[in-house]
């Protein structure tokens, strides 16, 4: 027992952009910070084509969806692909590939850290 | 009653901007009208300094608020007119004239509505 070693704390995995922080809107006044997180997610589904998109993959089969599955929404494949990119990275999506396809699925928790938001006290 | 007439049928009052008209996010697809509506108000949401006068009319005593109340956000008065009639248009406050002051209201509906968009099926 006498070469235990010391290992590195590992910071818990987040996605690049906002994560859920926040009490209820209702509640009190956000913070400056605050606000600078969520409004991070609600940018990211102010867009119709990413609600589709994100919606596409949030009511798909199994809860994930390949984007060979969710590419029905008007936009050329690249603007498909650089929306999925923007949902990644207000952390409201998370990806990962499979073969030749990348699956994309929603994060269960973000989202309810985001009704959560708007509960109506 | 024979010189009864016809009068103008009054459409229900809506604000301007998008009316809460959807299913669940993870009910099925978005369809591109849906989407186009409720980005509008995800948009309006989607700025700090909006999301910060929206949280602080939303907590604030009574559901409503002056606007000598919620200026407090370290952007310029006119700045804050600005957002307040971004969030108006996209129909998530409404406000009232009352002697010198506006005073802005959160549609409780809208938020609700919106919380419903987020429910996790």
């Amino acid at each position: 027992m006498s070469n235990t070693r010391v290992l590195p704390l590992l910071e818990p995995e987040a996605p690049d952009g906002a994560v859920p922080c926040c009490p209820p809107l209702t509640e009190r006044p956000f913070t400056a910070e605050e606000a600078e997180r969520t409004a991070r997610m609600f940018k990211a589904l102010g867009d119709p084509v990413r609600l589709r998109l994100f919606s596409a993959v949030a009511s798909h089969e199994g809860g994930e969806a390949c984007v060979c599955d969710i590419s029905d929404v008007g936009v050329s494949q690249p603007t498909v692909s650089h929306h999925l990119k923007k949902l990644k990275e207000a952390g409201l999506l998370t990806s990962e590939r499979r073969g030749t396809w990348v699956y994309y699925r929603v994060e269960p928790s973000v989202l309810a850290a985001m009704g959560q938001l708007l509960t109506v006290r």
